[in-house]
Order: structure tokens, then sequence, then C-alpha cells
């Protein structure tokens, strides 16, 4: 397939803990080819490469274009992301992840086209802002629950990114001398509303008697871990301890989403996710209630939206990172850690 | 006193909800006059009015020039501010001032030059900002500990005021379920750290026959209420309720502003306030100290200081109020609640 007038495509790629998602897109950010593949539990960054390569030509053919005739690529990734440079380091959900990868390098080289890397979760913020439930706002909270819960802020129309670790709202603390976090802390938001959290409380329940049909659905499902949409099943099913570690992540997300609004009084909060978008509108709603004991400003609540992309706002956000590039408009910059530094 | 050359004189007022600090500054920012007044515990808004009129003639008297001939008076005040239309409205810590009152105009009026308002802890931040220990960073945080707990927050060199109500550090949630606040929630931080919460704590705990000199030393100094120096006085005897309730206020506040820090990620924290000041820099290296289980970004740490300005903070930060109006600098604006609103 030809494209007449030659409208300029662009790659997104969605790298989670989980699954890599792969998107063509034409200037109107409509998806003209995708394709999904399960993120390598091994070989390191290497593999993980291969993985997006493969999964970027797989979209690409669906699309009927070659890899090289994108404007390019672009790549929302956990861990610590350097645009600049193109690395990606101690990414803690990809594995053997722990030192710096030029990431950015690697795909150029094999894909025939530039990649540009963003965070994760600002990617899927901006997103949901240019082009999602966010769109009438000039300010915004994303909040992304799936593994962990990721945080992206847009103020006044701009991500702020702090020095570049901006929106880490998984780790605010809602509980002093709380419950342990993934992250080895105690209290974050995270160890109550973390999926990987979440199974790993599940787990030890299970093994301390507690009954439960969360493993026994995973199971049937063939998977290896709690997904979004295995817990979605529990819940259905009214399986207790689902139930229960849900009611928990529901409160905790009340209060830490509440905190963070309290600090930056921002016009809308948008909840995506694996889990935000699995569970979905009634949950949106339950995460808005258990706010309320803790918005300040309650004359004044914001929007409390869920996310309005779906799956594919990762991916669709990634490439509007080409966008940008390409329409020169520069990348939101880090400040540097000091005036001084 | 006539000024040779005319150079223009500013009035700033910091009003609180003990005190009044009324101070007139050249434009180098140097104090050239000052007054405190108690702020009046009843007769409304008028007579907290009447009390800054009387508070700035008084600094105006001791810098030899009249109220009029000043290019203008900042106020920072608490409650909530609109600067535009120079109203103060629901000041929960002035005597009956739930409804809102044209303070500005009122000002105007009796002063002769044109009064300008904002918000207390924002002036604050402002301060420290421009002129105090935040002058080298371009994104800060002010933590104001007294009373309540304040924050205001600077980003890229702007004040962040969200939809005109950011900042409000004193409200995120430490403890889900936790200790009722005076604002009527559970589990915020100035539960913990507010002096007006640890106040009546004490009050309770001396009640339920825990031993204390706190209100003794209240009384030989003459006052009615814990200030900040009678905290620091029965810290030094070590009382051991008082070391007991500060323990507590600095393990908050160190969940509470590295929960700000994870989302924000400023260069710089600044901690002031009547407390902040009063206690100094021994009690920012613990605050210091309990934020370190906390922060996410352990890698990359904020500057941690003192409020450079001491008590003229406030009244500095409220005279530049005015520097910015004369300069044609537009004062910040909220946002507003939403695109569509």
């Amino acid at each position: 397939m030809e494209r007449a007038n030659g409208s300029p495509l662009r790659g997104g790629i969605d790298l989670g803990g989980t699954k890599i998602e792969a998107i063509v897109v034409d200037a109107g950010h409509n998806v003209l080819g995708s394709s999904r593949h399960p993120t390598p539990s091994s070989g390191g960054p290497e593999a993980v490469a291969a993985e997006l390569v493969a999964a970027m030509r797989e979209a690409c053919q669906a699309a009927g274009v070659e890899t090289s005739s994108l404007q390019g690529v672009g790549v929302g990734s956990p861990g610590v992301v350097d645009e600049a440079a193109g690395t990606v380091s101690t990414a803690r959900n990809l594995p053997d992840w722990e030192g710096s990868f030029e990431l950015g390098a690697a795909l150029s080289r094999e894909l025939g086209t530039t990649a540009t890397l963003g965070n994760d979760v600002q990617v899927a913020t901006d997103a949901e802002f240019e082009l999602g439930a966010g769109k009438a706002y000039r300010s915004l909270l994303g909040v992304m629950w799936g593994t962990g819960v990721g945080g992206g802020i847009v103020l006044d129309g701009k991500p702020w990114l702090g020095r570049g670790g901006a929106g880490e709202i998984g780790h605010v603390v809602v509980k002093i001398d709380g419950r342990r976090c993934p992250c080895g802390r105690r209290g974050c938001m995270e160890a109550y509303a973390g999926r990987a959290a979440m199974e790993a409380r599940a787990r030890r329940k299970q093994e301390e008697g507690t009954p439960t049909d969360l493993f026994k659905i995973m199971k049937d499902r063939g998977r290896t871990k709690l997904t979004s949409a295995v817990w979605a099943k529990a819940l259905e099913r009214e399986d207790k301890l689902a139930v229960e570690l849900i009611d928990e992540a529901v409160e905790a997300l009340g209060a830490g989403i509440a905190s963070a609004q309290n600090l930056l009084d921002v016009q809308a909060i948008v909840i995506g996710g694996g889990l935000g978008v699995r569970l979905g509108e009634p949950f949106v709603k339950r995460i808005r209630t258990a706010m309320e004991p803790h918005v300040f400003n309650d004359a004044n609540w914001p929007d409390v939206l869920l996310a309005g992309l779906g799956d594919l706002g990762g991916a669709l956000g990634a490439a509007l990172l080409v966008s940008r590039r390409v329409e020169g408009k520069p990348a939101p910059v880090a400040e540097t850690p000091s005036a001084a530094g």
C-alpha cells in the first residue's frame, strides 16, 4: 500500500513491564497498524530492544510501510529516561536493566529512522492532554494505575518534569509507618495500590490460608501474573480477597490523589494505566469518592476523568514525541539540579 | 525626614493570626520603619482593617513619611484572597471573617495609597525566592510552619497558584484514618505539625493528666496561646510532652514534604513560618532527616534550607506585591476552574 500524498507516518511504542504496544499513525493520529508483543522477561536491554524492533516492524507491515519510511519512532519507557542522550537507566520492571543502555541509538540503527525516547507515564499523560480526556484543560494530573502507580503533570499547558524526577505520585506517603512498598520504602500509595504490591500481598495472604480465586483465574487464563483482566474477573466473581485489596487500593488512591490536588490545584485529573483502563468508569467514580474526605478546596473540585485513549494512550503519546521533534517543538526540558549545578 | 531623590518607598504588611507586622522599605528592600501589633481577636474584618491601618501608620512614622506618599501597600493575608477584586474571604484564623470583605478598598481609602493583596504563604515564599534563601533557584517549595502549615510553590521562576488554591501542603495526607485536623479532616500533615493542632493536643493531654510545663511557660510570659517562643522554651527545658509533640510534628513534616518533593521535584525547599524561624537550623536538619525514608529520587536531593528573611519574610513579600504592580509585572494569575468554566 502506497500513500498517495506521502502523508507523514510516525511510529509509537509503549514499553511496559508486561507488554510492548507498537503503532503506526498518520498526521491526524489515526492508527494505521499495530502490534502487541510480550515484554521479554530475560536477556537484558538487548533482548528488549530486539523485541521493540520486531513489534515496530510488525505494526509497519500491518500499515503497509517500511520502518525506514517513518518520520521517526517514539518510545515511552519506564526507568530513568534521558531524552537528549537517548538512554534508559535502572528500569526496575524490565529484565536485568540496572545500568544505562543506549536504546535510542539501537532502535534508530535497526529501524532506519530516528528513535526518540520519553518517560512512559509522562508520554501517556501528554497523549491524554493533547488527544484524550484532558483536551479541554490547561492543567492536568495523569494517574497511571498499573503495575506501579505513575503520575504525569501538565501545568499551564506544559509538562512539568522538575529536575527529571517529578510526578512520582505512587510514592506519595499515605500512611506513616505503613505497608512496605516494592520500592523498599514504607507507606507509599503504591504499596497499597500498585498491581505488583497487590499481587505480592495476595500471594502472601493465600499462603497464610486466606481463600481466593485470584491465582486460579490467573492459571485458567494462561498467565503467570495477576493481570488487570484477572483482577477484573475476580471482582466480578466477588472474590473476597480481591475485593478487600482493591478497596484498600482505592482508599490509598483517594488519599494520595487528593494530596496531589491539595498541592497542585489542577483543573482535571485523568485516571489511566492498565488497571485504571480495565476497571473503568465505575472505579474512577470510586476513586473520586475516596478523595472526598481529603480534598481541601472542596468548593472547587477538579474534574476526575477516565483516560480517553484506552490501552493505546501510551503508544499514541510516544508517537507525539516524533511529532514534536519534527515540528521543531522543543522537548520539555528538565531543570538542572540547582542553579549552581 | 525628606528623601532627597524621591526614592520610591513601599509598604508591606504581614497579616497573621496572632500578629500584624508592618514595614516600610525602599527600592532596595531595606526596612526604613516597622511596627508590630497584635491581631484583634474580635470585631470582625473592620477591626482587623483598622489595626492594619494603625500598624502601617506607625511604620510610616518610624520611617518619617506619610502613608499617602508610599507607592502602595502590599498585604499578605490568610484566607481566600482575590487579588483582582481586593477581597479576603473565609479567613479562619481571623475574627468573625467568614464572608468576603473588601480589604483592598478599605485600606486604600484610609491610607491614601493603593493597597494590593496576596496570599500570605505565597507572598512569604516569593520573598524567599526573590530576596532570601531561594535566590539561587528556579524552582522552590516554601513550607511555612506556624499556626497552620502553608505551602508556596515556585516553578520555572514563577509562582504556581493553580486555580487559586495550590500549595496546601498542610493538608497533604500523611496518615489515612489519622489524627483529626483543625480543618475537620483526618490525617493531614497539619493535624500533627500545626501549632494550633499541637496546642489543642497538649491541652487535652494535660487535662488527661500528662505533666507538662508548656502552659506554665505560656502564663509566665503573659501569653494566652502556645507561641513559637513557648514551644522553644519547653524544648530547651526538655519538657517531655513538648518533645513528644514536636517529634511527631517533625515526622509528619518529613513525610509530607517528601511527598511534595516526589511530585514536584523542585531544586530547593525553604522552611519558614513562626515555628520554622524560631526553632531554626537544627530543626531544618531534623526535618531533612525525617524526609529521608520517603524521598524517592534519593540520588538527587533538593537543597533543604532555613528561610533567610526571618520574621520579616511575610512583610517583605507583601511589599514585593507593590513593586510588581508598579513595575507593570502582572500578578501571577490563577487558572480558571476549567477551560469550559
